[in-house]
């Protein structure tokens, strides 16, 4: 057992503390990581504040994690000390079931162990990036390519993942019209991945304030969707549309942008249901799904094509000790993009 | 223009009435049609009683039908006099957009032309089925094989295609388990359909009172949906399901039933919005989805296919003068499984 610095919450209302949690000694397939950033998440502060359901406290946040080996197990075999890697949602899963052996662990049919605010095989609460060091089992940690930038890299474990994966499954690419919604920490890398992907990028987003970022970041068209006249002049538009916002949205008319056998997927989760009209569906024939971050090989992938890209998230750098006015912040969707802690300051 | 018998409904609670209706003279194209028999299905009803929208009276309703072509258009090359025929649920398209050139007619951007209650491209109101004659171009008309009985082909127009195309779409086949929700007339030519296909097939119907026809339609297994349990032992299990209740249903109840990357398919519209709950996809990358009859080209792929393997329709024949008495036992679920109207009663 090995007593490592973190940053913690003590309940719903209180504020991030300096704190000392424990990491497990390595067990034989298990690496121990020198956490050098991690991204904040708005995952984050919805399970930090217990917007998700009752927690255990103190929790430490962050699945966003980027840092350099600084051990390993005596049966590893993918990793060496030294190597610069990543951690995203999730450390562990049945390894057993169905979705397990297809490679979509985030699928796991028990349940994966998320990285924070979960429990692990040995019973333990889990605790995320927003410290110094953190113990990986190797089948959860990916390589993060030279050329990508270790405090760059952080928010691609979630918000790269979380786009590239429906992008990938829905098949975004040259030929296709892809909406993304929101021009968020998500968002922003669903535009970038998309447009590297091939395919035509078009940001919706509530008002034109960030066109010139959007238009920036690869996208071909960017609409306001406060102008209804939005919904008419993009009626039947789009193949797929991913929308990143997790408040309610006119699900219907969103619905109604989509082109034969069109997808509208989201990959955020509003609490309260979706009023889907089913004519929406019907009329060309139409699919509303959703999708969940990705399996720890697509994760890979999603590195190395955004290394191959050349493709990057919008960060800003910050100390630990102001992880909760990033918060509030990123509430007041005041960042741009993403918000990463160096670790360094913890 | 030639006058034909027909039964008409003046207004939404008549009862229906002997009617004579014009016909058009053939237009190069057209195929004149004598009506050997007519399926009742229940967008008849709705349609009829204006529950779906004003409508223009006196209307004939009808968009299963299957006769004997008695005439042709001087420019017809599919049809000759005697062939053995069926139109569905459209007459019409605009044949120039996008998916009626990919064959998708009745995703027509522009609008398919209903069989009944639409207006045809020369301005006149369509009327359908419950009469001795139609006119229609022969796009839009479809060939009966030999092996099929012209009563029992009536209802494949209809509810065979709207089961079948969404089975075909969505990859009904060896290994893949598929639901079919209500066992009504769509619902048990989407049994039998899946079945042939190769299908694993379930039936979650409210009750077990069909449970012998269901598995004699070629299910598998056969569970009551007002039985909690069901929704317990079946979570997580069907690739596809197809819902053919226009009714309200437990939507995210149903979605529990889904695999991974699984998809609920819609073939019925009820009136009021289902409410989704976003998680009931994201957790499994599962889609809601909505299918609308199918393209001229998968009907005729539907009936091969019925023909090939013994498939048909469980009917009903009644006489012209029970088409009241066939309303109220549709409403009332008491048909097993399709009235079927021999027009030589008319």
């Amino acid at each position: 057992m090995v007593m490592v610095k973190a940053r913690a919450v003590d309940g719903p209302d209180k504020s991030f503390r300096e704190a000392e949690i424990q990491r497990r000694d390595l067990d034989s397939t298990d690496v121990l990581i020198e956490i050098k950033f991690a991204g904040i998440c708005h995952s984050d502060i919805h399970t930090a504040r217990g917007e998700w359901g009752e927690i255990q406290y103190p929790l430490v946040p962050g699945h966003e994690i980027a840092g350099i080996v600084t051990d390993i197990g005596s049966g590893v075999t993918k990793y060496k000390v030294g190597d610069r890697v990543g951690v995203g949602c999730m450390v562990d899963s049945c390894g057993e079931c169905e979705n397990c052996q297809k490679g979509e662990e985030q699928y796991c049919l028990k349940g994966n162990v998320p990285t924070y605010a979960g429990v692990d095989k040995y019973g333990e609460p889990t605790q995320g990036g927003y410290s110094t060091h953190i113990v990986v089992t190797e089948g959860f940690v990916v390589r993060i390519p030279d050329s990508i930038e270790l405090d760059a890299a952080a928010p691609l474990l979630c918000a790269g993942i979380t786009t590239y994966s429906p992008l990938n499954h829905w098949n975004a690419g040259p030929g296709k019209k892809v909406a993304v919604v929101g021009l968020g920490g998500l968002g922003h890398m669903g535009v970038k991945i998309a447009h590297a992907m091939g395919a035509e990028v078009t940001v919706l987003s509530q008002t034109l304030n960030k066109k010139e970022d959007g238009l920036a970041f690869g996208a071909a068209h960017y609409y306001a969707t406060q102008d209804p006249k939005t919904f008419e002049k993009l009626a039947g538009t789009f193949d797929l549309i991913i929308n990143t916002v997790s408040a309610q949205i006119d699900i219907n008319g969103y619905l109604s942008l989509l082109t034969l056998d069109g997808a509208l997927v989201n990959v955020g989760a509003p609490p309260e249901p979706m009023p889907v009209h089913v004519m929406s569906l019907i009329g060309h024939r139409r699919t509303f799904a959703g999708s969940m971050i990705g399996g720890i090989r697509e994760t890979q992938e999603m590195l190395d094509f955004c290394a191959e890209h050349g493709i990057a998230p919008s960060i800003e750098v910050i100390s630990a000790d102001d992880i909760d006015d990033a918060y509030e912040r990123v509430l007041a969707s005041d960042v741009k993009y993403r918000f990463v802690i160096d670790t360094s300051t913890i």
